[in-house]
């Protein structure tokens, strides 16, 4: 919850017990996505965790991944939201599996609810029923990057219009990844975003993150994700 | 701290004490709210808290405010964010006097940090030089929402490229604020986003949420939103 989070308001004793306490609670967290990970891998699939802000794109993302991956390729969608099954209904619209975890006003999933998606989406479709599972995060570029929900792969995206200075100023979260897409690269003539510093800046945080750039809408792009998806079954 | 959101992972008991003692962190984060409020008012100036995705466009308005706004109105701005001094260099670069809080990795402002903030300015600028503070929070739409941080107004922004289904999404921030900006107007024509839907979700949720529509960039909408700044002085 976001009431949850810690400040630094209530004096160096209450700090220091809320740290302790999360500090138990981000363990168990860490415990119980190891379970997913194990649980996923024993269904014969893997997962991606997608994590950006609100609005860019990671739906629109995984519309153009049910109608272009090739059909050999079976996955599921665990869409996790504050409120609304509006993602969900998206995803099933395109004839893809998708179960939605509303968070009654988290900022971001945790290990629990995924643990709760995960039975849902077998309880679908039976087990040994998919090779890929998507969790599209809550949008909040800041505090899903703390939790790990046992995904083999984190993505971060952040989209054109919201400027290239986001890998400088929200860290974690492309520390924390192996795949960072820029999205909405249609919409670059409109804007003053320089892919370079997008790029050097993530590169500078983790040497070792893998960089796309696409648009959804128009399709540019696409092919080299769905190659990234299909090397990364490859390796599984 | 980010490290800090509770989550339901480690069990019913952990759990009770970490709402409890959040409860209590955020009392206090309440009351210091209410000193900064009363400070700000010595100073003879209100305030307002920015609520908004990154990216938005919460600095860009600022930018054009800093243009356009009459030099009778004498204004400051407090720029929360995790990393860097970038939103601060670029106020600077208008002539307005900024300070820089970065969090260290904290999801959203709290009352102490804006506290530190206002002393900054004040430092800055010396007393009754201020009638206007902005506090441009961290770019997250959910987390902000829940801490008061001594404003008089609150304002949520959703720029046209995150989609119109953001008020519904994310409806906390809408509840809490007094003002809500559709920012990038420009780009209406190349997105499919309703004003209508956006609109009336907003009022659903807040009925009595002033909704102004904006583009910074080419200026359409920003003499309504100097009307807005002008008329909340004058009721100071």
């Amino acid at each position: 919850m976001c009431d949850e989070c810690g400040c630094q308001a209530g004096g160096a004793s209450s700090e220091k017990k809320v740290i302790e306490i999360n500090k138990s609670l981000l363990d168990a967290n860490q415990r119980l996505g190891e379970k997913n990970r194990h649980h996923i891998e024993q269904m014969g699939a893997i997962a991606i965790n997608m994590i950006s802000s609100p609005g860019a794109g990671k739906t629109t993302l995984l519309e153009a991944t049910a109608e272009r991956l090739s059909r050999a390729t079976r996955f599921g969608v665990i869409e996790g939201d504050i409120e609304t099954q509006r993602d969900a209904d998206r995803i099933r619209a395109k004839g893809i599996p998708a179960v939605q975890i509303t968070t009654g006003g988290a900022c971001h999933l945790d290990a629990a609810l995924v643990h709760k998606g995960i039975h849902e989406l077998e309880h679908l479709l039976g087990p040994d029923e998919l090779d890929l599972v998507f969790i599209e995060n809550v949008g909040n570029l800041v505090c899903p990057a703390t939790f790990y929900l046992g995904e083999h792969k984190r993505m971060v995206m952040v989209s054109v219009p919201e400027g290239s200075d986001k890998p400088a100023k929200y860290p974690r979260a492309f520390i924390g990844s192996d795949l960072f897409i820029i999205s909405k690269t249609d919409l670059l003539p409109y804007f003053d975003f320089s892919i370079e510093e997008a790029c050097s800046e993530a590169k500078r945080l983790n040497p070792d993150i893998k960089i796309l750039t696409l648009s959804a809408t128009t399709g540019t792009g696409v092919d080299e994700w769905l190659e990234y998806l299909n090397k990364i079954l490859l390796e599984k």
